[in-house]
């Protein structure tokens, strides 16, 4: 059964790497879901990404910033030129609350059907790994299926969505004139990862306003050689302002340049690489007698026996003696 | 002179277990610091908090709900009743951002000048271990001088942010009638962690339609021997319906019960233990030789010669000889 699925999976690899869209579907779905020998389909297209082909956007920013809206209005323009463009709607809702709640996106229906342009949304359903480590896995199959931009799209600004910006070579923060946005982002920690701000609905009084306290809000002590980030005021649905928006995001991948992109990329291998490793630790040190130990320090601290810090070197020490 | 410094904490502690604040103080100093001798301080006070003495309260919600004058109100009712109580300030905010960017708080001048009352702002200033976890181990320091209430005021609503309500046996959830606190509440998991809901401002118009809102989006599958979150309507401002707050936080505290209490204990000491287990173990894992490992990891990975998962398992594979 196990050497079916993995020839079951190689023959999905194979037709991945010839473009076919329903095996680039079925891959997401693996490894979504963590199904049998995801890790071999990872392993096996990881290698083909290294070499540098899909450029990783980010777009996020409050809700009700406009960020479908904005995605709607840029992809078109890197299709012009005759760009592939895989699009990630990265969704860290929980279980209970249910994305559904916030209603169905409605995306543009030229979007929907263009062949060069791939949509999927991903959430965390359940507790299978994190969402920014699933977004970072899928980017790898869009890179591979011969995606040229990738772009992830988040819907909020919690710890979730900050993560799977991680994954961006360049980061678009959406904000609005209204005060909330701007203090929202600042303390998400949005102003320290943006590359480009988008004031969207700028048509809005407080438009300017809000663009000057954003500007005095951005890091003072920035030297001449750094990317000093932009802040373009757009309309995302009266279609204005995205061709200069557009030229920022450009402007930021040529600050960065290949050596830059290179550096992202090694970054993120990394951060991945160290996370594996970790979560199988993990796994390894709270198996059934490493939980076993784990009661009976804590039934000793509570009987007054015990400080956790020591308890914390026994347990150690129990976990590397050889088993 | 580490003798020296361990005694010196050895006299603080026993200052701090007979109520002297300065000790109390400079303890918490010392554990923010991450100092010398601050392990040997936790193990020493930790045990003697294992009867149960503190009650642990939350308060969270979205900037500008209120959360600051609530607990600025709700706080002299305790003293009331003779109970002592700490007031822990936490401010998940980066050291680029800085705290002073929303402003000092103005905290009541007479919690100030009562002896009674502990006020201390806790921020993560650098990467010295998290917020919650220093959240945890500060209350422990309130709990053993004695204090009976603990409450952790929160700025926001970031994943740090519901890590330290982790450490609270009851969660007040702080929102206004303004549709975004909802939603807010809804994408951080609030709805998940609350215990009781104060929909503060109540006298705006909107307040009958918002809690409305918020009952139909709590979890409908309840049964009858569940907590249902109680929404209370207060206006923390005008000192209206405190009273009936606390008697609802004072409902949950019942509901909880002694076995409730214990078990909520327990379970913060075993995700306080585990989790100082996992830190020691990731540093042992990255010291010089696993980073040099995981280098020429990552050398293979980028010329194509090996797959991440394959990867983690070799490097897992080396971390366990015995070196």
């Amino acid at each position: 059964m196990r050497t079916t699925q993995t020839s079951g999976t190689d023959a999905l690899v194979a037709a991945l790497l010839e473009g076919d869209p329903r095996a680039l579907a079925r891959l997401i779905s693996l490894v979504e879901d963590r199904g049998p020998g995801y890790e071999a389909v990872i392993d096996a297209l990881y290698p083909r990404t290294q070499t540098g082909g899909a450029y990783r956007l980010g777009i996020t920013g409050p809700p009700g910033a406009g960020k479908s809206t904005l995605v709607d209005r840029l992809v078109p323009r890197f299709r012009r030129e005759g760009k592939r463009v895989g699009i990630l709607a990265c969704d860290p809702t929980s279980p209970f609350s249910g994305g559904a709640v916030l209603g169905d996106r409605v995306r543009m229906q030229s979007l929907r059907d263009d062949e060069g342009v791939f949509i999927r949304s991903l959430a965390t359903r359940g507790s299978l790994g994190g969402l920014s480590e699933m977004a970072h896995e899928v980017s790898v199959l869009l890179e591979a299926a011969g995606y040229d931009v990738i772009v992830f799209e988040t819907i909020g600004v919690g710890q979730v969505e900050i993560d799977v910006m991680e994954s961006a070579d360049t980061v678009v923060v959406v904000l609005t004139p209204q005060s909330g946005d701007a203090i929202q982002a600042l303390k998400a920690g949005l102003l320290e990862i943006a590359d480009v701000f988008a004031m969207n609905k700028a048509d809005q009084p407080e438009a300017d306003r809000a663009a000057q306290a954003l500007q005095l809000a951005l890091r003072p002590d920035m030297t001449e050689e750094m990317w000093i980030p932009p802040i373009l005021k757009i309309s995302a649905l009266q279609d204005e302002g995205i061709e200069r928006l557009k030229d920022a995001i450009e402007r930021h991948r040529a600050h960065l340049g290949a050596r830059g992109l290179r550096k992202k990329r090694e970054e993120r291998l990394r951060a991945f690489l160290r996370r594996l490793v970790e979560e199988e630790l993990r796994r390894r040190l709270w198996d059934a007698s490493g939980t076993a130990l784990l009661d009976s320090q804590i039934e000793r601290i509570v009987r007054g026996e015990q400080g956790p810090f020591r308890a914390a070197r026994e347990l150690l020490q129990e976990h590397e003696k050889p088993r």
